[in-house]
C-alpha cells in the first residue's frame, strides 16, 4: 500500500515500533514529563511566544476547532471567517451552531486571498478572525502577512487552523500575530488520528479564562489547570502522546526548516514529474506544500481515477467530496513518503494512461 | 512492567500487532465494511435491539457522557442521577453545564443503590435515568434489574454508562431496557484510548433526531447519517478501529460469557490470595469483576503503596483521587492480566510487608 491520501498518512518506523508497545499508566509523573517536554516542543515548533500554552485535546480536528472558537468567543463577538472551501465553511458552520455572529468572506474555487477581499471588512466592528491556513479541500495556501496586517489594524482575535499546514508551510504564530493555533496528529506530524491541539497566546488564554463555555469536555479551563502537572482532565489518547513526543524530538534534532523543505521538495518533485501527464494543476497562485490538487484534463473523472489507482496499484490519493468530486482530486506530500513513492505514482498513472484510462 | 490500572490496560499481542502497522487511508468501502462489522458486533455483544445504532466518537469517555446526555435530553426533560462517586458526580456536573434540570440520588462511599433509594423518586415527574453502571472509582456495581424496574415504571429514558463494566460483568442492553450505552475502547475492549461508542436503541434513536444539538462535534445526526454507510462525519481513530473489529470477532469466537467469565475469575483469584495481605475490601456489597477497590489496615496510606508498587516493582495500580487518595486504591483486573500476573503483585505485596511497608 502507498498512502499519498492528506491523513491518516504513512507513519514512520520509530512511530509504528511505539505503536506496537503496551500503553503505560498515565497518572504518573513520568507521563507528566512526557506532556510538558509535548507542550515546550509544540510551541518552539510552531514559534509560539513563551507564555503560550498547549491545549490536548482527544478528538478529531473538527472538534478542536469548536473547541476553540467557543472557548475564545462568545456572543459579544462578531466574527469575520475565510470560507475557500470545505473547511472554511465548517468554522461558519461551527458559529453558525453556537449562535455566534459571523459573517463570511466568500473566495471562488482556487481564488486566493488579496487586500482587496480584506479591505471591505476594515472598520466594520468585527473582533475575531475565523481561517485555515491552508484550505485542504483546494490546495490553497493563505496569506498570512496579509491576514497578519488586517488583524492587526482591526484589533481581531486570530484563531487559525494550521492542522494540514504545520510542518508542510512555514508557520510563524509570533510573527503571523496568531493568538490561536489548532493542530492534529495526522497531518503532516504523521501520528495516528485521534488527537489534536491547541495552541493559546496569552491574549487567548485571557479571553478562555473569562468566557462561560457550556460543555464540560471541551472546556478549555480545565485542561490550562490540569496541563500546568502535565496532565488532562480526562484519558487521553495516551499512546499517540507518546509517539507525538518521538516525533517532535526527531523534528526538532533536524529542525523544523529542513522538516519543511523535505516536504517541499517531495511537492516540487510531483508536480515536475506529473507534467508529462494529462492532469492539470487546480486553480490558483499559492498552494501548501501539504498536497497537489489536480484536474484530469481528458475524459476521466477524478473519482474515477483515484478508484482506478486504489483498485489497480494499491495507491491512495484522496478524492475532493461534494461538487468538485468529478472534477477535483488531491496528492499529499506528507508524511514517510519518498522521491521514490512519488516515481511508482507516476508510473501507475504513466501506466493506467497506456491503457487509455488517463 | 505490569498494569493493574483500570485503562489504558495492558493490550493483547494481536492487537499490538495491528498499532504496529501503517493506517489506510479511510474513505474506502473496505474501511466502511469493517464499521459496519463493528457494529454489528458491538450490538451483539451488548445485546442491543436489532434496530439500535452505534455512534463511533473519538474522544474519551466523558465526550461520550457529555454527548450522549445533550442529544438525547433537553431543557424539558427532568433528569435522576444517581452519585456514587467521581463518575455519577460527572453526570450530575455535564447537566448543570448544560443547563439541565437533574436531580442527585446521592450514595455514600460503598453503599449498594437500594429499592428504598429509589421509591423516593417514584412519581416525582422525572423523564431520565443516568447511572454508571459500575461506579469506576468505588468498585460498587449497581443491580440493573433494579434500575429497570425504576426506569419501567416510571416510564424514564435510561443513559447508561457501561464503560468499565462492559465485557468485565454481563451486560443486556435488551433485558436491562437500556436505551443508550455509553463505552470506551481503553477498558475491558483493551484497546488504546481515542475512541468512545454510544450505543442508542430505536427510542434513543427518535430523541437524538428530534432534538436541537448545540454542537457540531457531538452532533449524533450527523453520525447517524454517515454511519449507514459506514463512516464518520469527522476523521475517527482509525487504527483503534481496525484494532477494535479483530477483538470483536475474537471476543465474539471465545463467547462473550466467557470472556466475562475470565475476568471473573482472575478478579476472584486476586480476592482469595489478597486475604494473606494487611489489605481489606472497600466497604461495599456488589462489586465490578473488573475491579478490587481495597483500603490498607496497617500505618501505611493508599497513595504510598501505590507509590511503592511503581518505584520498587514497575507494577502499576490505580490511586484513587481526592478525598479517597489516602484510604483507597484499585487493583483493575481487565485487558490482558494473568493468574501469574496477580501472583507477581501479591509476591511485591509479600515483600512490602516483609520489609515493614505494608
Amino acid at each position: 500500500m502507498l498512502n499519498f491520501s492528506v491523513g491518516p498518512v504513512m507513519m514512520e518506523q520509530e512511530t509504528l515500533r511505539i505503536g506496537s508497545e503496551q500503553i503505560p499508566y498515565f497518572r504518573t509523573e513520568q507521563f507528566s514529563e512526557t506532556m510538558i517536554e509535548n507542550e515546550v516542543l509544540l510551541k518552539k515548533l510552531t514559534h509560539a511566544t513563551e507564555a503560550s500554552r498547549v491545549i490536548f485535546l482527544t478528538g478529531s480536528g473538527t472538534a478542536a476547532m469548536e473547541a476553540a472558537v467557543i472557548n475564545i468567543f462568545n456572543e459579544n463577538d462578531k466574527l469575520l471567517v475565510v470560507n475557500g472551501g470545505s473547511f472554511g465553511a465548517r468554522f461558519k458552520e461551527i458559529c453558525d451552531v453556537h449562535g455566534l455572529s459571523a459573517e463570511e468572506l466568500h473566495l471562488n474555487f482556487g481564488e486566493t486571498l488579496k487586500s482587496e477581499h480584506l479591505e471591505k471588512y476594515d472598520r466594520k466592528g468585527f473582533t475575531g478572525f475565523l481561517l485555515n491556513v491552508h484550505e485542504t479541500s483546494t490546495g490553497i495556501l493563505y496569506d498570512m502577512n496579509l491576514v497578519k496586517e488586517f488583524c492587526e489594524r482591526n484589533q481581531l482575535i486570530l484563531v487559525a487552523d494550521a492542522i494540514s499546514s504545520f510542518l508542510a508551510d512555514p508557520y510563524d504564530m509570533s510573527e503571523y500575530g496568531v493568538n490561536a493555533t489548532i493542530l492534529s496528529s495526522q497531518k503532516a506530524l504523521a501520528l495516528p488520528p485521534g488527537m489534536s491541539f491547541v495552541l493559546l497566546d496569552e491574549k487567548a488564554q485571557e479571553r478562555v479564562l473569562q468566557n462561560k463555555v457550556k460543555s464540560l469536555y471541551f472546556n478549555f479551563k480545565n485542561y490550562l489547570a490540569d496541563g500546568l502537572r502535565g496532565q488532562t482532565p480526562y484519558t487521553p489518547a495516551v499512546g499517540v502522546l507518546l509517539q507525538l513526543r518521538e516525533r517532535l524530538l526527531a523534528i526538532e534534532h533536524v529542525g523544523t526548516d529542513k522538516t519543511i523543505e523535505k516536504v517541499a521538495y517531495i511537492a516540487q518533485d510531483f508536480r515536475t514529474r506529473m507534467k508529462q501527464l494529462p492532469l492539470e494543476l487546480a486553480p490558483g497562485s499559492s498552494f501548501s506544500n501539504a498536497i497537489t490538487p489536480l484536474r484530469p484534463t481528458g475524459e476521466i473523472t477524478a473519482d474515477r481515477i483515484c478508484n482506478y489507482l486504489r483498485d489497480d496499484y494499491q495507491i491512495y490519493v484522496c478524492p475532493n467530496g461534494g461538487s468538485l468530486s468529478k472534477v477535483l482530486f488531491r496528492v499529499g506530500h506528507i508524511g514517510a513518503i519518498t522521491i521514490d513513492d512519488n516515481r511508482k505514482l507516476i508510473e501507475a498513472f504513466l501506466d493506467m494512461q497506456k491503457k487509455g484510462l488517463l
